[in-house]
């Protein structure tokens, strides 16, 4: 199987079916793009999986509802402002602007899905959304995923986009997604925000296990500072316009093509995260299950003491030791424990490997992007996570993030 | 009962039955004393806690052993060098320095305790050990609380210490303590370095239970960074040379004052966290037990958002919101939560609490000393910990460290 990866964000590749764009609603920033629309033809199907923090927003709340619904129509995406913590009034809210878009789109309120990132706590400006709905309904076309991919940002440094092309028995299969978030990133069972297209025809329960399965090994597999967002959402729609269609025969490439596109966007979500320098991949192996497996990269991943020595590219190894110590897992024989930077072993028998010296470990660190490999030397289970390291800047972006 | 609480560093109380002191090795810092020992009466008890990090520190595993063997006599405790992730060769360097005290001061080897803190993965000096554990044995006296608790310092900015005396029928108890650890700080089940001492008389089995009481309110509920030391370790010493022995008689009077003792040095290490520049309280009620309570607040606690928005006096409650919203608590009904920052609250039916304004939120946030208050409203379970903000100083002495 060959896949085609175009991850040029001025040259995503449109999806038969699929029309969008965005404007400038001066929700919160001045002078740039903060309200996208994503338009689904009638024949589609959608999957969506959605943030797990009790504490979900608005949109959150009323986008689950609506898909259970029926298929959507419509996505209706703004920056700015996350319509999280807003109680009624913030429901009430987004339900104004689907009626908005519905009105405007002559479709159903419920077709419409809605979508909110940005400040919490603060109600929206609906005024401002109603205002330019109408111009927004009118300039979609296919060839904006780019447009949306930079409305949709917040604290993010550049736009997030990859599209992938697969050959399907004789057809070729298009998928192009777009996805934000940096800060507030620990997704849990989704993501940040992130939506997905593709021309496969696909039916509804079938595309949900194919999206599932991608967001759990992409997604869910990232975390820049463990704080899971109120407003974590990711979208798959399969428009059907394309010759293939995906049953038993082609789920194999059809998923292998997603899981390239989810983990593209994944990683690169990572690599922008806030002040983030280096992007790091943790693998772990040889635990019991892959529960420990996860208990032990993510202890390693969210440490600030593992992640401010990345910044400072100090091979600083003592603190991988303690977090991989610390963690909640019974009985670890530390004395069979490896661990490795890169190829470079340097933790074994409960200290510093034999082979290892600093220069060894100095070369790795100086990289930006590392490999920590843990064998817990127990069984059989292993894992791996992305996560990015810890910055004066992570301080500085949040420290001022309101003001 | 009345409390006479003393936190001037230069006027710690003596405790008769211990004569302490410190020199300058060279470990690590030059001009500056960084080993320190301690010297116990024959006839004391003695009680200690140690870190639950797998990969416990060499002297961590030798100080466990040699109490487990017989009363210590004396306790030899250095910063500069952790001696962790060190192996076989760490163990038998730290076994090398009790040698090297027992030698000079005439007891057995497993009658002295190791104690380290520092760089972790290095060897220690031995020699430079050996060479001024003589000159150390003879320089001690009664009167060097302040020296011990400047000489086992490492990140700490200042040091922490307090006596407290309280009248037990008729006679005057004595406690002193000092404490250093202001990274890699999430003690567990145990504390960063801590050395209480008094003059009471006290039995072991009923020493290590005022203990381990006392160390669960005050050490095991502070967090400055989520990360457990490999090195932790608290020990409480009964020198029995008061008059007030402690039987069931005196133990609540006993156990209030040490409970004051180990909250004022948990308190000091948090406020000295590092780069820290606010103390946060954080209380949680209304759980159904307490380790879900525990659970809210130590994620409200690690979450870098909610630790730079205390760091620039944000009153950016969604954070906090979002924090809660992801713990790992089965059920929570959102629309009963209530959250308050000192008296205000300002989160209540999911939402900003109506009588909340931000100049409300404001006047608390620009104080140094913050109590956050989550009621969670589905039980009679409480907890409370205490943290610290998370400042740019926090990266930078983390990215500094070793260099």
């Amino acid at each position: 199987m060959s896949l085609n990866i175009i991850d040029n964000i001025e040259h995503l590749l449109p999806v038969a079916g699929i029309r969008l764009g965005a404007v400038a609603a001066g929700i919160r920033y001045e002078n740039r793009t903060d309200l996208s629309l994503i338009e689904i033809n009638p024949e589609a199907s959608v999957a969506a999986v959605f943030t797990q923090n009790a504490f979900c927003a608005a949109p959150v709340s009323i986008a689950k509802k609506h898909l259970a619904a029926g298929t959507p129509r419509y996505l209706l995406i703004n920056a700015g402002n996350a319509n999280a913590g807003t109680g009624q009034p913030g429901v009430d809210n987004a339900m104004a602007c689907c009626e908005a878009v519905a009105g405007q789109a002559q479709c159903q309120a419920y077709q419409v899905l809605p979508f909110s990132t940005g400040v919490m706590g603060e109600d929206i400006p609906l005024e401002k959304f109603t205002q330019v709905i109408p111009k927004l309904v009118n300039t979609i076309d296919a060839h904006h995923w780019h447009s949306v991919a930079r409305a949709i940002m917040t604290t993010d440094t550049v736009p997030k986009g990859v599209s992938c092309q697969v050959t399907i028995g004789n057809d070729v299969v298009t998928i192009t997604g777009v996805a934000k978030g940096v800060g507030m990133i620990r997704p849990n069972m989704a993501t940040l925000l992130a939506y997905i297209a593709t021309d496969a025809n696909i039916e509804k329960s079938l595309l949900d296990n194919c999206l599932h399965q991608a967001v759990e090994q992409s997604f869910n597999r990232i975390t820049v500072d463990g704080d899971t967002s109120t407003n974590d959402a990711c979208v798959l729609i399969a428009t059907g316009q394309s010759m293939a269609t995906i049953g038993k025969p082609g789920l194999s490439e059809f998923q292998a093509a997603l899981n390239t596109v989810c983990e593209v966007l994944a990683r690169a979500l990572v690599k922008d995260g806030e002040g983030a320098t280096k992007l790091i991949n943790i693998r772990v192996s040889g635990g019991k299950d892959e529960i420990e497996c996860k208990e032990v990269a993510y202890t390693v991943a969210h440490s600030p003491l593992v992640k401010t020595a990345f910044f400072a590219s100090d091979p600083n190894w003592g603190r991988i030791l303690a977090a991989v110590g610390r963690t909640e897992v019974d009985n670890l024989d530390v004395s069979k424990i490896r661990i490795y930077l890169d190829e470079v072993c340097i933790v074994e028998q409960g200290a510093r490997a034999k082979t290892y010296n600093e220069e060894l470990g100095q070369l790795v660190m100086d990289k930006t992007e590392i490999t920590v490999s843990i064998d817990l030397a127990r069984g059989n289970a292993e894992t791996h996570i992305w996560t990015c390291d810890f910055s004066y800047d992570y301080v500085r972006i949040n420290a001022e993030y309101r003001s």
